[in-house]
C-alpha cells in the first residue's frame, strides 16, 4: 500500500501549486458600487459599529471563523527544529483540513522566534484577527508554559493539538477498543510509554475520563515519585499516576498491563513486553512513520487490538479525527476556551460515530477521511460548552 | 451619485457573509493517497527540501505570494485611533482588491500593540509566512520609524501604502494634469498642504522624479528651515523643500504656485489661495471623504484640472492604482526592497496607461477598477526591479 513516489509526487504537487493555500473573497467586486460598499467609503460605518461594540468584530469580519495555525517550527512532524520556514508545508496542510472538515479558515503563523516570551506576546498581539488559536508541533517543555499563558491572558479558545488533539482520539480509540475485548466498567491497568507532550496529555485526559490507574514510562524509565531526573512536568505527573510506585522499566511496568500506549519511538515495544500484559491486550502503538511495534508482530505475541497512526493498518489514530470539530463547536458555542469536559465530549463523540454493530478488532474508529465525525465532535463540543455556561448563568443566582 | 443607503448596505453585506475573506485550499483531498501528499507522511519531503534549501519556501508554498497587510489601527481612514478589532474591515477590503486585481493572497494581521520596538519584532517573528508586507493606517511619526528598521532588518519588500502609494497615484495624477495644461518640460511651482506621512512621502518622490520647487504646509505654518514647531520629519523636509524659505501660512506659499496638492483636511483650500496661483492651476484636493475644496469651486475660481479621493468625481487619485501592481511586480522580480525608481516606474505606468489621446481635464487618470493598470504596473515594477539586479551584478565585477 505505501506509495513509492510518494517524494517526488508530494514535491511536484506543491512545486504545481506553490504552496496550498489562497486567499479569496466571499463577494465580487465588479462595479464603484461593490468597491463603495466593501471598502472606502462604505467600510467605515462597519469599523465604526465594531469601534463601539468591539464583539460585533466576529460578525462583521472574517475573525469569528478564522484559526491561527502556529508554530516556532521546533518539533515539527518528526523531524524536530527544523524552523518556522520549512514547518509551512505542515501549517498550510492542516488549514487546507481545517477548512475541508469545519469550514474553518485557518492561517499558518510560523514565527521566527523560539523564546517563550515573545511566542506568548506576539499571539496576544495577533488576537484581534483570530478566533481561536492552534498551537503545532512545539517543542515541549515549552508548549505546556505557552499554552497555559495564553489560555490564562486570552478569551479566545487555544489548544495544542499534540496534546490534546492526540490525547482524544487515544480515548476515542480505547473507548471502542475496550467494548471489543469487553472490558468496559471494570478497572483497568494502563502503560504510556513516552512522557512528554503528548504522553502527559493522554495521562491527563484518561484520567479526568476516569481511569484511574495508568503509568507513565519516559526515556528514563517509569515516572515515579522521587526519581531524581523528573522534569517539573512529570513530577507532577508522579502524584497522580503510578499507584503502585513502580519504578524501573518499560518491562516493570507492563506486566498484567491491559492497555499499552505507545508516544514514544520506533521498536520501543517487543513481543515479550505485549506476552507479559493482561489477557486481550490492547496496543496503540503511535509513533510515526514507524511505531513502537508494528501489529504484525503485537497480534502475534497476542494482541487483541491494535491502533497505529498509519494509515495503511486499520485503526488509524488521527488527529485530523478531532481538531477540525473541536474548534468548529468550540466557535460556535462561542466558548472562552476548551475545557476538559469539551475534549472528553469530543473523544466519545468520535467513538460513537461508530454503531456496536460496526465496532470490532480492526473497527475501532472512524476513518481519517470520514465526514461524519467533524461534525458529530462539532455539535458534542457546542452542546458540552453551552450547558457549561448555562450552569455558570445559574450558578450565579 | 452618492449612495443615501450606504452604511446600512455596507453593514447588511459584511453581517451577511460574516466579514470579507476566506482561506481555501488550491487543491481537492478526496480520499486517502491526497492526504498523504498534502499532509503526512508525504508533506515531511517537501518541509526537508525546505530545512536545506530555505529559499524554496517561496515555490513550495503560499508564501511566495503572500503579503501581510498590517495595522495597530492608530490612523484608520479618517477615523482615526480606533483599534486594531475595528480595523479589521479595511485590511480584510484591502486583501480583497489584492486579490482581484494583482492575484495577491493578502491576510489582515491587526495588532493590539501601539509600541514601535514591539511591532518592528512582530512583523520580524512573522516574516516566515509573508513574501511582503504592507504597512497601512499606522500614525505618523510611528509609521516611519516602522518602515524604515523593517526595510533595514528584512529581505522582503515593505511597503507603507499610505504614504508611498498615495505619492505614486499622485506622481501619476501630475504627470498627465501637466500635459493638460502644457507645462512639461518648464519649472513647476508646487505646494503641498499637509505635512503629515502621506504629504512628507509625496514632496520625496516628486524630488526624486525631479521637481525642485515643493513648499509643505502644516497645520502649523509653512515647513522652513528654523521653525520652532518642526517634527525631525518636517526638519528634514526643511532641507530640501521651500527653496525661496517662505514663511507664514498657506497664503504665503501659494502665490504663482502651479500645483496644489492637499493632503490635508475638509475645505483648507479657498478660492482666493486659487486666484492668487500661476495660470491654469491644477488642483490635487485629496482629503476624504471632504477635499480641501469641492471641483465645482475650484473650477470657478481658475483651476484648470482638478483632482480628489472621491468616485463620484472626475480624477480620483485612488491608492489601489498602485498597491496591487506594485507589489505583484515586487513579487514576480523577487526583489527584496521596493526601490524609490520602482516607485517612480509605478506611476510612469499608471499615467501611460491613458493614451494622449484620451487624456483631457476630466481624464487624467485611470479608473480605479481600470483592470489593465495592476499589470501596467507590475511589468514596469518588475523590469524596473530586475534592470537594478542586473546593474549591481555587473557593477561587483
Amino acid at each position: 500500500m505505501a506509495n513509492p513516489n510518494l517524494k517526488e509526487e508530494a514535491i511536484a504537487l506543491h512545486q504545481k501549486h506553490s504552496g496550498k493555500l489562497e486567499i479569496v473573497g466571499k463577494m465580487e467586486i465588479t462595479d464603484e458600487k461593490d468597491l463603495s460598499l466593501v471598502y472606502t467609503p462604505g467600510v467605515a460605518d462597519v469599523c465604526k459599529q465594531i469601534a463601539e461594540q468591539p464583539d460585533k468584530v466576529n460578525s462583521l469580519t472574517s475573525r469569528g471563523n478564522m484559526v491561527a495555525i502556529v508554530t516556532d517550527g521546533t518539533a515539527v512532524l518528526g523531524l524536530g527544529n527544523i524552523g518556522p520556514k520549512a514547518a509551512m508545508p505542515v501549517m498550510e496542510g492542516k488549514a487546507l483540513l481545517f477548512k475541508k472538515f469545519a469550514n474553518i479558515d485557518g492561517f499558518p503563523v510560523c514565527l521566527n522566534t523560539q523564546d517563550t516570551d515573545e511566542i506568548v506576546q506576539i499571539i496576544k498581539a495577533l488576537s484581534p484577527t483570530f478566533a481561536g488559536i492552534n498551537l503545532e508541533d512545539i517543542a515541549a517543555p515549552r508548549c505546556f508554559e505557552i499554552e497555559e499563558r495564553l489560555k490564562e491572558e486570552l478569551d479566545i479558545p487555544v489548544f495544542h493539538d499534540d496534546q490534546h488533539g492526540t490525547a482524544i482520539v487515544v480515548l476515542a480509540a480505547l473507548t471502542n477498543a475496550l467494548k471489543v475485548v469487553n472490558k468496559l466498567n471494570q478497572p483497568i491497568k494502563m502503560v504510556i510509554n513516552g512522557a512528554g507532550a503528548a504522553g502527559t496529555a493522554i495521562a491527563n485526559l484518561l484520567l479526568h475520563a476516569g481511569f484511574k490507574d495508568i503509568t507513565l514510562v519516559s526515556l528514563e524509565g517509569v515516572v515515579a515519585k522521587g526519581e531524581a531526573w523528573l522534569n517539573p512536568m512529570q513530577a507532577k505527573m508522579a502524584e497522580v499516576t503510578n499507584l503502585a510506585g513502580v519504578k524501573g522499566t518499560l518491562k516493570d511496568a507492563i506486566t498484567d498491563a491491559d492497555v499499552f500506549i505507545g508516544v514514544s519511538g520506533p521498536g520501543a515495544m517487543k513481543k515479550e513486553h505485549i506476552q507479559a500484559m493482561a489477557k486481550d491486550p490492547i496496543v496503540l502503538a503511535l509513533a510515526n512513520p514507524i511505531p513502537e511495534i508494528y501489529p504484525e508482530e503485537a497480534i502475534e505475541a497476542g494482541a487483541a487490538v491494535v491502533g497505529t497512526g498509519r494509515s495503511d493498518y486499520p485503526n488509524q489514530v488521527n488527529n485530523l479525527l478531532a481538531f477540525p470539530g473541536i474548534f468548529r463547536g468550540a466557535l460556535d458555542a462561542g466558548a472562552k476556551t476548551i475545557t476538559m469536559e469539551m475534549k472528553i465530549a469530543a473523544a466519545y463523540a468520535i467513538a460513537d460515530v461508530l454503531s456496536d454493530k460496526e465496532v470490532n478488532a480492526n473497527m475501532i474508529i472512524p476513518d481519517a477521511l470520514d465526514a461524519r465525525v467533524a461534525q458529530r465532535v462539532a455539535e458534542a463540543v457546542a452542546t458540552t460548552a453551552l450547558q457549561r455556561e448555562r450552569v455558570a448563568a445559574l450558578s450565579a443566582n
